[in-house]
């Protein structure tokens, strides 16, 4: 049983993530769980760290960690899922994959989130992020690869190409 | 009469093009057939490969046919209509103007969407692309004409610039 | 007492609004008398003019004045509302921050806003433009400062960094 500001978040990150193209964990039990993880975050440290996740409780040090977090889009795109199972692919929501456990992408990638600040830092991951062009609308992002879905126009993301 | 499969298409388009500034033929009749047509190809294929054009069935060379195609964008703009007339212009839509036969594009540009995978080409094509900057959010997308409307704030083409 | 059409109005803005992370002033009368002005002024002109400002009745020359205006970012930004306060910040929204007299950003940059059409300035003001990435979904936009909400997933401002 869910609290009324774990519902309302629900109803808002669903309609938020179908309208870009994201797929919230069909699995209710596991996703009403991890709201009210969220809520307590809020209340806890202001915002909504990621309920998997350790908070440092800084804003700034946690800002990765936020949900959506930083690593989401990279995970869905490895394993198909987030590292709390949150947002899913397509094919995990289908059952046409299973859903395995997430290693912990952070670390690895901790010296360069830690300098979020960094001006010179910044700049250099900037540049070395490739920009992808989905080829149906023109949506531009800058990721390590495209979108699993263009969030203007849904096509999946075979139909974009590097920019 | 609609299958429950075409219905739930139907409202699946209909809510992702409202939502990115797009639009639906408002003739119920026509859009029904293209949804079964469309339905009809993804059971075939799968996936929604455009209802009125003969797809090759691998998808690799018909990823430029799967709705909404590689050509919606451009047709829309020059003759307020796609190849199907499931998506129209907001003057088309509107009744203030008429619809024409749209010729298919596809032929003119087959040599370049032939070769997705090319690296090459693809980024040939990328760079000769404009990019178009919305004034109004500071939206950019890269395609031969800005889009009719934003997707993001909904505002119409006369607001973006070059950049 | 509001019109249909001002009713229709201002359903279809605030869902456009809140697909992008823009919210709509909780102030239900002001909405309504700014829905009445943006319709008399689209009855009046053919295009929704800002309702707060005197048109000059040429769509080109009143480009900039179309609602959402050219100003409305920058001064939702400074100010935590556009400046008829039909947008405002979440904070404003929440009550969190007072709603202050926004001034008239236009005067300041009339000299660029006028000559949209002069591809030479317009190249000019875009290359000086700095270009923002969402770090969790690689969205880019081209504005002075980044979006209080990434319009794909919505992360806060601070999650944007220069690409």
């Amino acid at each position: 049983m869910s609290s009324p500001e774990a519902g309302r978040l629900y109803e808002k990150l669903k309609k938020e993530a179908e309208a870009s193209g994201y797929i919230l964990n069909p699995d209710k039990d596991l996703v009403t769980d991890l709201m009210e993880g969220l809520v307590t975050n809020k209340q806890r440290y202001g915002y909504l760290s990621c309920p998997c996740r350790l908070a440092d409780g800084i804003r700034e040090k946690d800002l990765d960690l936020i949900c959506p977090c930083d690593y989401r889009d990279a995970d869905l795109d490895e394993y198909g899922a987030c590292y709390c199972a949150l947002y899913v692919s397509e094919e995990v929501a289908a059952g046409k994959r299973e859903l395995t456990q997430v290693p912990e992408r952070r670390n690895a990638e901790s010296s360069k989130t830690a300098k979020t600040n960094d001006q010179e830092t910044t700049r250099l991951t900037g540049h070395g992020i490739p920009v992808w062009r989905c080829r149906v609308c023109g949506y531009l992002c800058a990721r390590p690869e495209p979108p699993l879905k263009c969030p203007i126009c849904k096509a999946d993301k075979d139909r974009f190409e590097r920019f």
